[in-house]
């Protein structure tokens, strides 16, 4: 049985009226229950509406259209004779394909792409300020590197396969297991410390809900080799200075910050098995996703004591340097860390950014020392970015450990936060010249035109089909054009092409040698 | 039983022998047959050195050192116990895991990334200065977006599997079936021409040799709504000017061209049913890859005659428009494009790129019209790039068919012809600055400093230890620093630093408020 359900607010109704696209009303799909050809038809035309508010919208509201047997495959289980379920529409004996991506998904069309380009190229530019140099790693990895005992949620939401030579493989979730595998096999060919960045797309097959999808490109930074907390900071300062530089202040963002040696002294202190250090870190991070019942229950079977459990959810809600000291004395080696990050945080200018706060202790299994994440001030957002030192890994490899730390900036969120601050920059796309022949006979004249401003590093639209001059300025508009340049026979006998700056609607001839 | 199978020339030995990295040499190997875990351990350093070799060398040889028993599930076969199959290398029980990228993919570490870089950015400013648009498409796809019924090799190649909603998704082996998706979803809401570019990952599941991997990036351009060969020109325009930039002349490539309207022809005169031709074209694709005499049978399983199979072979081997004209006869379709094209590129001033040769088919079934390829004129490589009209594929996905061509450019066999003609440029990392405390209590100061100079734009590598100066110096040269800026105690209390122009060795001190 097939039934749409339909999530949104009355504004997203509302906006969809006013956009006047369709030429159907949603609750009409209804009527269209029994004759699965005109539901199918009915959603994809409202599918394709659905997308183009996503992709275009700045504002945050969120409307989906959904049926319940979405899937080839749940229809198959469900039976195709006599069930409701739409089949796909048919035109001429061509099955019409599914014009959206993959469930979780993106396309970039042209103005998304410009939003990405931008967010790339700031990430870049912010690595290189820093001296780190970029690198990559394949999108399909062993399914193995990803493979950890922690019962982190990343390994249940593995994007794995088997591939043709039956090698069980994955789309890497994250970034940092491939950077290991890279470092232990440079070996000692590299000198450290290395300073290392990479944006790379990173999959997750996970439940669909507002804002997650099931890949999204992850922007990175690692240093390799520096056991101090100099690199934390140098991290922390590197990501502040991408945030001031998109519009970004701290009364936006902050980052909590704490260390897993906190933890790691309590968890000593009631005996708990050093082996049992990771997984308590994935339960405690679950702390404000599920139930504080739950959490303990979880602790429990993780070896412990019902005593040591409420010791560690009491040091948990810290949230000063002195309180810590209290609870855990001066000789701490947590302690020393944070105190260090904080000072050195003073030295860089982002004092105002940060605070300690000891329930960050981050959900992936091999931290170590200290952590953060950065967050939203009004709290509407999940963690924006997050990250913090993980000594250990290389030896999880059968690697020699290195000092090692590094973080994670997601595309996501950040392009959410944006939007909410009408930070969103205006990229549209912007072209020097269009080139258009007045006569088709002069297409092969305007090709020279192209070349030589081309040549002279001028972007140029040529015009390749005879069109009336209505069309090309409106094309021109749509483009940005800065310059129409036409070729006409009596200007080309003469050698010349004429020029309109379309900004000032300005008009002359110019001889094309002498063309800029 | 595992044995070791070393391929390679002596010259390869001889550098492998003149690097002197490994302890170890080859032949000693084989004493470790009985050893499983020396054997594995000797493996993965050389494993190691094979694949610095191919990262770092800009000379063609190739070197593989492999197991034949190198997949986990290959061992698990051929049974494991009493096997000499190498067991992985066990680290006080930790599993050492395979250091190296799964077989056919690639690290990018920073020298690699280097040339990556600039590689596509020499794609992406030609696409920019032809006043195209950069889009991107989910790199995992539908698989029904691939399958088509041509007998295509890509359709055999293709990376594929079932997610965990039962969907038959695949990785993607080309860009042009989800730009057809995405024009199709967008409809009559986008204007039309569209000028597209992508550079996106694309993967083949296909048997390894020499410069073949199983991903490659791709280089695409795409014009669709344009009727006329001026799109095919401007195409091939945008080619020769990347190629162009990057030191290649028209010496070291060229580019074939034909037009599929001329098989078409010669099929409609044989009466072979329209629906055979995407097939007949795949076929005909192979004729430098496989044995004439299977050719002709494929042929004839696609109901071509013996005469018809005859008369496409002679065609095929005509290099001339005007041996064409004496074949076709003047009035021919695919004649008038070709002449079109040849005469637009003298305008374009690409003349001497471009040959007509009717055997260029490519091996796509989707295109319809004129067809390109660039090849290197001394023949030692496989295709550089290939494009052509594909004016019907939008129907086959059940959209309405708009004219429509593109291009591929993949990223491997560009750079093998960058190493040939010794055109691969210096990339080295480059910082501005190393900034360095002379005393660890300046450690804060210096990251003052570090955080001035990068809000004027500077790039800083910041010490982050207290290392002694001489492995400074050893590390600005590595980077290529511009200036060593050091943070000593007197100069601080004057509010100064020390400044040394590295490539001069001039010194001088300079408030810190005055550094620029």
């Amino acid at each position: 049985m097939t039934t749409l359900i339909i999530r949104g607010t009355r504004a997203a109704a509302r906006s969809l009226k006013a956009e006047a696209m369709p030429a159907i009303s949603i609750p009409s799909l209804l009527i269209y229950r029994h004759h699965p050809r005109r539901l199918a038809t009915a959603l994809s035309s409202i599918r394709h509406l659905n997308l183009s508010l996503f992709s275009h919208s700045t504002s945050p509201f969120s409307l989906c259209v959904e049926s319940s047997a979405q899937s080839p495959a749940a229809n198959a289980r469900s039976g195709r004779s006599g069930s409701l379920a739409a089949p796909p529409a048919q035109l001429d004996g061509v099955q019409k394909i599914e014009v959206n991506p993959p469930k979780g998904t993106r396309d970039f069309p042209p103005e998304d792409m410009r939003l990405r380009s931008w967010l790339f190229q700031n990430f870049r530019e912010v690595s290189q300020l820093f001296g780190f140099e970029e690198v990559d790693f394949p999108v399909l990895e062993s399914e193995a590197l990803f493979i950890r005992k922690a019962g982190e949620e990343i390994r249940d939401q593995l994007y794995c396969f088997e591939d043709r030579g039956n090698r069980r493989v994955a789309l890497r979730p994250e970034l940092t297991p491939s950077l290991a595998r890279l470092v232990i096999q440079k070996g000692k060919s590299v000198p450290l410390p290395l300073k290392w960045f990479a944006i790379g797309q990173c999959w997750r097959y996970e439940r669909m809900t507002r804002g997650r999808r099931r890949e999204h490109y992850q922007w990175n930074m690692d240093i390799i080799g520096v056991p101090d907390v100099t690199a934390e900071a140098e991290l922390i300062s590197s990501i502040i200075t991408f945030f001031k530089r998109i519009g970004i202040t701290s009364l936006d963002v902050g980052f909590k910050v704490s260390s897993r040696k906190v933890l790691q002294d309590v968890l000593r202190c009631y005996s708990v098995p050093e082996n049992m250090f990771s997984r308590v870190c994935v339960i405690i991070d679950k702390l404000e996703k599920i139930p504080i019942e739950d959490i303990k229950k979880e602790l429990k079977s993780a070896e412990l004591s019902e005593v040591a459990i409420e010791e560690l959810l009491q040091v948990l809600s810290v949230k000063s340097l002195e309180k810590l000291e209290e609870k855990l004395g001066t000789d701490a080696e947590a302690l020393a860390d944070l105190k260090k990050l904080f000072s050195l945080a003073e030295k860089y200018g982002y004092s105002e950014w940060i605070q300690f706060d000891a329930s960050v202790v981050r959900g992936l299994a091999y931290y170590t020392g200290i952590v953060f994440e950065g967050f939203d001030r009004e709290g509407k957002l999940r963690a924006i970015c997050g990250g913090g030192r993980y000594d250990k890994l290389l030896s999880t490899f059968g690697g020699d450990d290195l000092p090692a730390c590094g973080f994670g900036f997601g595309d996501a969120v950040i392009v959410e936060l944006l939007k909410e601050k009408g930070l969103i920059p205006e990229l549209s796309l912007q072209v020097d010249n269009i080139v258009c022949s007045l006569d088709p006979d002069l297409q092969g004249a305007a090709s020279s035109v192209a070349t030589i401003l081309r040549e002279k590093g001028q972007t140029v639209d040529l015009v390749l089909e005879n069109k009336p001059l209505k069309w090309v300025f409106k094309r021109a508009a749509r483009i940005n054009a800065g310059r129409l340049i036409l070729v006409g026979s009596d200007e080309w006998r003469r050698g010349t092409v004429g020029v309109k700056i379309l900004s000032s609607g300005e008009q002359y001839e110019v001889q094309v040698k002498e063309l800029q």
